[in-house]
């Protein structure tokens, strides 16, 4: 991979200075200098004059994108059993898959399939889910840590409710893994960070988050898990956690739920205003996975309620309860979802507009990483470049409406370039570059 | 384009053979005979053993899908303007982008677009509204022949509550317009058949559509139309025509409903049982459109009544209001709405199952014109290859699963050769294959 450099694109550039703003730029300059974003010009200034001009002619340059919920092993089913609601899902097609991880030439060969796949895409920052073994979490590791995108991964920890050889003995067992997971990569990576992953309640006894709190607080790594998906698993939340007002509470309760534990929760369709307050109140960031939603049955999360409350929410592909991998699709998802929300269930909502979800894919979800996916200066730059040429039409577009075409139309075709951090990690229809 | 002929496909073949049951044939033969199919084979029979075998290896096999409601003038913004709903978006999108096929430099340009799309995808029939326009109608169905799909399309009708410029001046007008059109197309087309077209009860005055039902019980011509897509513009049909019982009743009392002249509608959305009673009793044809009816916030159609009252319902992708052209797709969102309304509205309604998407989106529609989208013996013979080779997987998959698979991952690039009665019409990375 090159090494971080100063350098300028030169574009029709689109990214978001709040949830509501959409600023575009046309053929304009966007300034890296050393991997961060020096700010948006219509004319280059003259103390930038020697840096190297990348020209994209006409093409459309956004900000990377953030994947905040992904599950990597599941990628091999995508598109598959699409017909189960989430806990029979579980038990049927994902834990049996998970299960196949512990076999190092199975998980490097179907982990390097979710690499490639996330390299092509125009993702460049994504929190993800491995599976419970911890030789196979670093495998997935070591070919992200390649790939040139900034992820965070976590080991599953599950002690309770899971399957035969999908099941870590005891709190004390599943503590021990983490802590050699955690031991054995601290120092190797650098694009490829640690998140603590209990997998949702129904899978960790007290004893497990009271270790997973222990090992969160000696280390300050954050914690991503799922809250509030599906109708029935919220119940038996409730039956597991007597002593908690809610499902959130009970992750409260355990000390995993923001404050200074950075956390995301995946999914919280079915929160009440309690749990958005203390959402809110802690800082928990909400990955919002509309596909996932609708293909468990799952229902549809009250975004706009989250966005006026200014809880901090991203994009979550959630694959493979998600069959696309696309946050591209997941914004368009996100504004369709809302629409049925709002003719459906509740008219007071308003659907989510163009502008939001294109902040809740870039800055929203990159907030998670820190300044990430924005154009303005002090982000770190991370950069897509988009070409739709092949996306046809007769008419002369604006950029606007060359960003929304691209939100609905684009697939991988599309993805031209791809900036990490000022590196460029991807580029079509050329090998792929990596670190070494 | 080659001949009619008799040849045989080998390969993974899957067909619907009802609304609950899918075929699957594993390394098996189907055989076209004059361009209607005599069956899919294990062995193949000692009679074909003449024929030529095309060896389309380890891929899938399955019946040419039909698009039942599409808009081809609208093709040209798709993916635009998704933030209105149905009476407004006509307004301020569909409106202004439908009076430029007056102008015939642009309707063929735009329309070779749609066309060329059309060709790469896996539709071998569709139906379709072209503008009001008899000359712009005249260049769609000649780029459409040309393309050896099998169309229906239809000179818009509309004589009230359009725009300047996109409204015929009165019921006699718009009547001589389709008389001059059938006139001019007679005989000129193989492929391409019209069908009749008042836009929607708003758009046609009481005295145009009684002309409409004139021509139509002169001609037999079909027809197609809408119907109860958005509330708004229901509760307009009623201050529209008083004297109706419902919107349903509003087309049957005009003549325009089924019985013996063949009908498609599409959207209904918000049928009560009454009209749904009134479809079947009439045959008439309902176009599902899940996507359209997602991004113009119209709700989710009852498909699950639909089914078990046994209406004939097909797919339709309703460009522009849905962006995708995908029929396939147009399956996976019919699962995922159908799983939204049985979450959000009524458990008593079971979401679409795989095997009624596939057999709306096949047989279901195709059964519009006549013996389509089966592989039954006597079905004419549309049938499409898919490779799947490019959507990676790390294990074993049945045929179920890979079909399963390219429902909700396949674009363009996954349709490797179309055959529309027994025609090759499409080959991928080759030039198109054309009539002259």
């Amino acid at each position: 991979m090159q090494k971080k450099h100063s350098f300028v694109l030169k574009g029709n550039i689109c990214y978001s200075n709040s949830n509501k703003k959409l600023v575009i730029c046309k053929d304009s300059y966007v300034v890296c200098q050393e991997g961060i974003c020096k700010g948006v010009f219509r004319e280059l200034p003259s103390k930038y004059e020697t840096y190297s001009i990348k020209d994209m002619g006409d093409h459309l340059i956004i900000p990377g994108l953030t994947d905040l919920h992904t599950h990597a092993p599941q990628y091999a089913f995508r598109g598959l059993g699409m017909d189960l609601e989430l806990l029979e899902w579980l038990n049927t097609h994902t834990f049996p898959e998970e299960k196949k991880y512990a076999d190092l030439t199975y998980a490097k060969k179907a982990y390097q399939m979710f690499v490639d796949d996330l390299k092509k895409s125009a993702v460049s920052r994504a929190v993800i889910f491995a599976t419970m073994h911890v030789e196979g979490t670093k495998v997935l590791m070591d070919l992200l840590e390649t790939s040139g995108l900034e992820t965070y991964v976590g080991k599953v920890s599950m002690d309770r409710n899971a399957q035969e050889g999908l099941q870590e003995e005891s709190a004390e067992t599943a503590a021990a893994a983490i802590r050699q997971w955690l031991q054995e990569t601290e120092g190797h990576y650098e694009h490829t960070k640690a998140i603590l992953t209990p997998r949702f309640i129904p899978s960790c006894s007290d004893a497990l988050m009271a270790e997973i709190q222990k090992i969160q607080k000696e280390t300050g790594i954050p914690v991503q898990s799922h809250l509030s998906e599906n109708p029935g698993e919220i119940q038996w939340v409730q039956e597991l956690c007597p002593n908690s007002s809610s499902y959130s509470d009970a992750y409260y309760q355990a000390g995993l739920f923001g404050g200074t534990c950075p956390t995301i929760m995946a999914h919280c369709v079915w929160l009440n205003d309690e749990e958005m307050s203390l959402i809110k109140k802690q800082g928990v960031f909400i990955a919002h996975c509309p596909q996932s939603n609708i293909n468990l049955s799952s229902g549809i999360a009250p975004v706009r309620k989250f966005l006026d409350k200014g809880i901090s929410v991203g994009l979550g592909s959630d694959m493979a309860a998600g069959y696309s991998t696309s946050v591209l699709r997941a914004m368009a998802d996100t504004i369709q979802c809302s629409k049925l929300r709002w003719r459906l269930l509740d008219t007071d909502q308003k659907p989510v507009t163009l502008e939001e979800a294109f902040y809740m894919g870039t800055a929203g979800g990159g907030a998670f990483f820190g300044k990430v996916g924005s154009f303005l200066e002090g982000y770190e730059f991370d950069a897509v470049v988009l070409d739709d040429s092949a996306l046809v039409h007769p008419q002369e577009l604006s950029i606007r409406e060359r960003l929304e075409r691209l939100i609905y139309l684009a697939d991988d075709r599309q993805v031209k370039y791809k900036f990490v951090k000022g590196n460029l990690i991807y580029e079509k229809n050329k090998k792929l570059l990596t670190n070494e």
